[in-house]
């Protein structure tokens, strides 16, 4: 199913009819509007227009599109912020208001912004929770993006406070936990507790963890809270979020993601591959500067639909140049299209492109649509048209279920280990957990992320990149599992506190795997050594970064050893321990011999081939500019495409 | 012309009269003083202290020197800062008061600031208005220098907003203009609106655009209230002012200077080649470490000529080692006097050198002078004694003129634009209009730099590397014209608010020629790609950094194209349109083309040589370690050097 | 002697029995603690707890250790800043409150905490002043550390104002000593002066090195009176303090140290290597990353025994990876016992290790100690058990002086010129003078640390890498001397008050060699050039950063010229200056000559290799994964090891 962004707020009344039929021409069917709209509802405290948006649903509806609503929440307008000067949030790193102007200027401590979101989130879905034309709904707008997920105010500070109260209990616990003893930091009361920003230097890593934990509940009660509103008043009409990647939300996405129908996402692989990949070399980066990597975008999908309750949708599709990376390029012809398969391969429902129409004014004048701003249209126009005509080779897409083998087991909290406790400047967990899962995905291999807290029977291999703290009911669950199990390192090393495990890393995996680290250094990239993988003993790869040093119990074996010759990936039983960062092309090989071992089927393609099954049905995707072959699996039928695939393109078999 | 800077406050007062003495043996006519001399002439609210300064001025006239008066404003004393502490400027990246303690601390939008600048201005116009040893005025000092056009304080707010009720009229057109609607960023009132600073993320490109306009006006109406007070008293003298370079300045250089008799200029090689390519690598740096880029000085010449009313001055020199670039180096010898004579050659009147000594004390003690600061001569005297008996030798040079049938079109307000919508990082409209121009320099072409709103009959090629915003007069103008017109990328894109233009770039311009930019794309400066130009099959060139995507029309041809064959630079009847950046070597082939399609005479040199004509006079600029030798145009005589050119050395001569 | 430092409150009570007999058994004989105790000794206003820490002694004196005790004064509790928030530094940089959560969270201007920290250390000296189990006491930690020995509170504002008065008398004075009729910064009266801080632009120099010698003193002041709290109750005990690099207290510390006992050192060999060699390409970096630079830890040594009033002692000794550096690598295995011989071949008098145990929680828990969090010994402990042994092997050791014939001359004041004048953005003093003691380090000499009031008579050679402001005394000393002196660029330029010096560089110097510094330049890092050495004349060298055209004297000759032939080293009888910067191996040869002329016997080792002599020991260190040979002194015995050593290890001979 197609869809697209709207505003009519934007465009004069006259266009809105034409704009919709040509949508529906288009194969679009959803429509998303409102979000950005709160000046144009109410112009003054409770002075309401809604007349131009009943009117714009009417003529939506009439033309057969189903109406996306969203709450305006990430825009207050500016009358409130006079108003409620309090509804700002200030910024962590300079101690400075974050002023109007822009977007997402408030703060979710602010107990007036919360209320006052609320009452005009109630006020619209009252409005129209009933309404025929409107499907569902989405909730503000790309939550915690331009870092606001953290606010370094007062009602912040006590907001804080608070939530330690409720936490810890007692100010004695709460100073025990976060090992306040270390430098006098041992508060007294609940009341002298700080925000552990701009302190002389660093602040408590525990201290930093629970700054962070707390600010993730802040955003999900806030937005439950939304959520419960929109539900009182729209019982029948689905409820979702545009997430921006995962990395960047500072929430724990699984409770961002709980009381959702669905996640959606908001795919741009071009503006993210250039902040991503931005300081990799010119040889690297060319190459996918017009398509994004290979692995970008699907390790998006995989990671929204690993925290959304059903499938999961696109709600935003970048359709050519953005506005707000550090250089952004055209996609090259045919990757409109490319992208929007690939969502649907790895498990979209639906895919919306954003926008409908180039903006001619404001800040993303410069951000394509399907639509010129002289409303001719785009190059996306054509390749979307071409999507909607290939939808319908294949009416049973929605029954296709994604089944992967191999999951990944992804955690927030670990994320801020990482980022509170860097150790070594270079240590990027975004890039860790990528550099696994593009490994796995070169092989072919489908992949699935979950919680700790999953039910990891479906799996025959389970990975966890980077993985500090890790906890007894997920331990037991891995015992309970007969997947093989793969720990990155730091994994198992700290406590729920931040704090190292008293028994060495990696702490409660010890009860799988017999190895303790001893210590753990950190290089400089560029200072790489050599690092040998046992089963290939005429390869050479790289140890980078990260490395630890290990001991062995008895039953432990060495998979694979650093330059001096001391063990750097270990295995007991079903489980390894990789103590250390490496290049791609060693994961790459690792994760092959353990599929061998699986007997999970693998296939090694050309670096820019990527291939993924959906049911019965197996995609392949050309992501260079070269002209590819294609060996179809045995029993299989091209439903789209052939066996030589141009570059850019991509082919769809169904099994037989 | 020979003139020089000096301070008589700085020395004492014994060593006046030798000065003054040395000066006029030196062949230096001008002097001038008085600059940052507040705290000795007032030294406490209405105490002032005159007699130092006649004295000062009675030793300089009595040797034969005429002196320049200039008005203390850039540096208010302590006093006056703490009586009105409103004063100071507010950071507009940060927040914070730019406190005492250098210079330039005073905001554009203080009412109590402006007031004392007037008034201690009269003071001293009042005095030596018409004091006959006095030639002119320069106003201020290097006006807008260390980024202090902008302030973020309440008084710069306040006026922002008077200044937005006078340009819009009503805060619906104002909302409309900047596209307010689009993030319910509208506003209320006039009174509601916020700088557009230290927002969330970024803010409207028009409340920005609209912002620069405001500061630029501010700092025109102090300038302009300031030569009216000098005029008033001193109806006779000259009045200028000395000018950072002009991309520097964020006002709006043609109305700055619009109500000076003529335009000085402040050039400093060396510092400003160390900042502006201080990036590029030791092959292309080093070779002009020590003299500055061949067309880094005379771009500045070409400039400040083009918006000054008569001819300009060189009020500063850089005479050796600066103090204030990140390295700074000496000049190689002969520079000092290579620099004056390029001065001369593109058009100055007079060059005065900063300083007289150097001096032993405060923030600029490692600046060097004529004089060390033991009284010695540094090697520029010599040099410079060498300018002057050089200078006797053609005794009409003021009275040839430099008759340039190439303009380039430059606006302030198109830089703005390019500032606030960067699209890609490394977009450097300094750079680009500056590729241009060393472009044409390296083919021996003079070149005028005008406003859209100059005369464009003298004119047989006319170009616009960077014009987003163009009016319709200025269109009309072109179409008037007969000459060549050649316009870069971005040119035509923008309406005057910096929104799209409805009809695609480039806009009003495709009167002019038939062509539609589909789409814009920023590049990584590293990924640049292969340009090829119609006429030089054989050369490939490079397509760099920004890219649009051109629908031609049919009268439309295709002058070089991408890699990709599509169309990167058309033209259609006197017409061109450059639609992507480049490298220096296409941009020479191209104009050497279009040179010769005008018969105008092009010399291609080594890239170290220049030579320009002024009238009659010929000059050639060796700026490399090589002897070299030129071939003399015809009927021509050496009236300085030979054809064979001594390294940093030049020849002057008469056509016949 | 060896000790280590131990924090009794992180640990439960039943581990420090065990503790401190494992500690005897290892061989320490001496650990520090209560040095961040403060808020469990004073829990609230004036509430103390005493019991526990009286318990921590008494089992460590059990043992047989002695203790080192500290005044807790870094760490100020929550309660007390609640009680007074003005103890709170602010950030020079930003103007913002710098905040509690960390440590050295306390303004050396704040009345209230000067008070409080005289106050908390009385106390604790009344306690255990005469303790029998301690044997000496700590100030404080790593005082200045994180930058804070400047604050731009409006306590420091007022402090600096009233130093001003004191340092300059009248007002008059000071506006002639900053030259502040420069840019009209005259002040009227001592209570108008601004710290020299978020100016506009830069503030004069003069300003800047008054407000960091008021800054220093400010240290100074709050050091020597918390040493005299001490004293006054602790008779009979050493006091010492345990500095940070020289280079980072921005402290007098020739000053700092005066009252102390001795001097300490924190050697942090990986940590330090790190963030000083940051930017050195992988080829030079790698071979040191886990060792540190072959003369890193001696600079230090070298140092602190310069700045000490008899023996030093390194106070934390690293003893695995850190935690704080920007990469964190191991050291080799023997690193930790060869830096501790290292320390003892410079005349340390004790090492003690940080620290006893890694602690598992708060800021530090990535740092290694001599045991893991598990209480199992970490690769260190066996180093220094054979650290142990090795020491008995050698009894007199202590007696054994360090006998230095060359001289570097040292003062923080000449580092704060160089800071506030940068003129070359690469210009670093610390790497200047680093550079020029590892020439000497790689001939073999040892080398002393000295002020300019040292007495010169033990030396034969005296080079001062950078030292803009001399004095007439020490130009005496130097003439009275029978050393060869060496002066490196910007020496005897500048006078007290950072302003030029009348007669041009090297100023005062000119009494001891016929030259001047007729102009100066500095050049980007990457464009350097030759350099000839007149002894070396088939050689070539470079010239880089810094190059001062020289004017010489007749009696002055050429040792070494620039690419341009012109002098780059002029000597003239006993007295060298050096007018650039230069490769090492320049430094090298220019020191191996005078070396030779002074008959002083060198050793060109390979470039890892590095001896030293203390008394009649002769040390050799091997810093390479090379087993290499040494060559004995004649009429010598080892005592340690032999004439072959493994890579990371060391030799010790007794010379006959
Ligand atoms: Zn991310
Ligand atoms: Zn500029
Ligand atoms: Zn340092």
């Amino acid at each position: 199913m197609l869809g697209v962004c709207y505003y009519p707020e934007h465009w004069p009344e006259s266009l809105w009819a034409e704009d919709a039929r040509e949508m529906v021409e288009l194969g679009l069917r959803y429509v998303r509007i409102g979000e950005f709209a709160w000046s144009r509802l109410e112009s003054a405290p409770g002075v309401f227009h809604f007349e131009w948006l009943d009117r714009a649903i009417d003529t939506l509806a009439q033309a057969g599109l189903s109406v996306i609503m969203c709450t305006p929440t990430a825009t207050p307008p500016k009358w409130l912020i006079d108003l409620y000067p309090d509804i700002l949030p200030v910024d962590i790193k300079t101690g400075t208001v974050r002023g109007f102007g822009s977007r997402r200027h408030y703060d979710f401590s602010s107990e007036n912004y919360r209320r006052e979101a609320m009452r005009i989130s109630q006020v619209v879905a009252k409005r129209y929770g009933t309404h025929p034309a409107i499907c569902g709904w989405q909730t503000d707008n790309e939550i915690a993006c331009h870092d606001t997920a953290h606010s370094g105010s007062q009602n912040a500070k006590i907001a804080f406070q608070r939530w330690c109260k409720q936490f810890y209990g007692t100010i004695d616990k709460l100073n025990q936990a976060w090992g306040n003893v270390f430098w006098s930091m041992e508060y007294q009361s609940f009341e002298q507790i700080e925000l552990p920003i701009l302190a002389v230097t660093e602040t408590s890593p525990s201290h930093q963890l629970a700054y962070r934990r707390f600010s993730s509940d802040q955003v999900v009660k806030f937005h439950d809270e939304m959520v419960d509103v929109i539900r009182a008043h729209a019982p029948n009409q689905f409820v979702t979020h545009n997430f921006i990647p995962m990395h960047d939300t500072q929430t724990d996405n699984f409770a961002l993601a709980k009381k959702l129908d669905f996640v959606s996402y908001d795919n741009y692989p071009l503006g993210r591959t250039d902040l991503f990949f931005g300081d990799a070399p010119v040889a690297q980066f060319k190459k996918y500067m017009r398509t994004g990597h290979p692995d970008f975008s699907s390790y998006a999908f995989d990671q929204s639909r690993g925290i959304s309750n059903s499938s999961f949708w696109v709600m935003e599709q970048q359709p050519g140049p953005v506005n707000w990376a550090r250089h952004n390029p055209r996609p090259e012809k045919g990757m409109v299209r490319l992208w929007s398969w690939q969502a649907f391969a790895h498990g979209a429902e639906a895919v919306c492109y954003f926008r409908w129409r180039q903006v001619p004014f404001a800040q993303e004048q410069m951000h394509a649509g399907i639509k010129r701003n002289d409303n001719s249209r785009a190059a996306a126009y054509a390749e979307i048209a071409q999507v909607r005509d290939e939808l319908k080779l294949i009416a049973d897409l929605a029954e296709q279920p994604v089944q992967a083998k191999v999951a990944i087991v992804m955690t927030t909290e670990n994320q801020w280990v990482t980022e509170i406790e860097r150790q070594g400047d270079s240590f990027n967990q975004h890039k860790v957990e990528f550099g696994w899962y593009s490994a796995l995905r070169q092989l072919g291999l489908a992949v699935d992320f979950v919680s700790p807290e999953h039910d990891l029977s479906p799996y025959q291999l389970i990975v966890a990149p980077c993985m500090p703290i890790v906890s007894q009911s997920f331990v037991d669950r891995c015992k309970a599992s007969s997947a093989l199990l793969v720990f990155g390192p730091r994994s198992g090393a700290k406590t729920s506190e931040l704090t190292l495990v008293p028994n060495l890393g990696p702490g409660l995996l010890q009860q799988l795997i017999g190895v303790k680290v001893l210590s753990t250094e950190t290089i400089r990239p560029d200072c790489y050594e050599e690092l040998k993988l046992a089963t290939k003993s005429g390869n050479s790869y790289q140890s980078t970064q990260w490395r630890e040093e290990l001991e062995l119990s008895a039953n432990t074996r060495v998979i694979a050893s650093y330059h001096d010759k001391t063990p750097a990936v270990a295995r007991d039983g079903r489980t390894l321990y990789v103590a250390t960062l490496s290049c791609n092309s060693f994961l790459v090989d690792l994760f092959a011999d353990l599929a061998n071992e699986l007997q999970l089927p693998i296939l090694r393609l050309d670096e820019s081939l990527r291939s993924v099954q959906r049911g019965n049905l197996h995609f392949v995707f050309n992501y260079s500019a070269k002209v590819q072959q294609v060996v179809a699996p045995q029993h299989a039928d091209f439903l789209i495409g052939g066996s030589t695939i141009q570059p850019y393109d991509l082919a769809v078999l169904r099994l037989r």
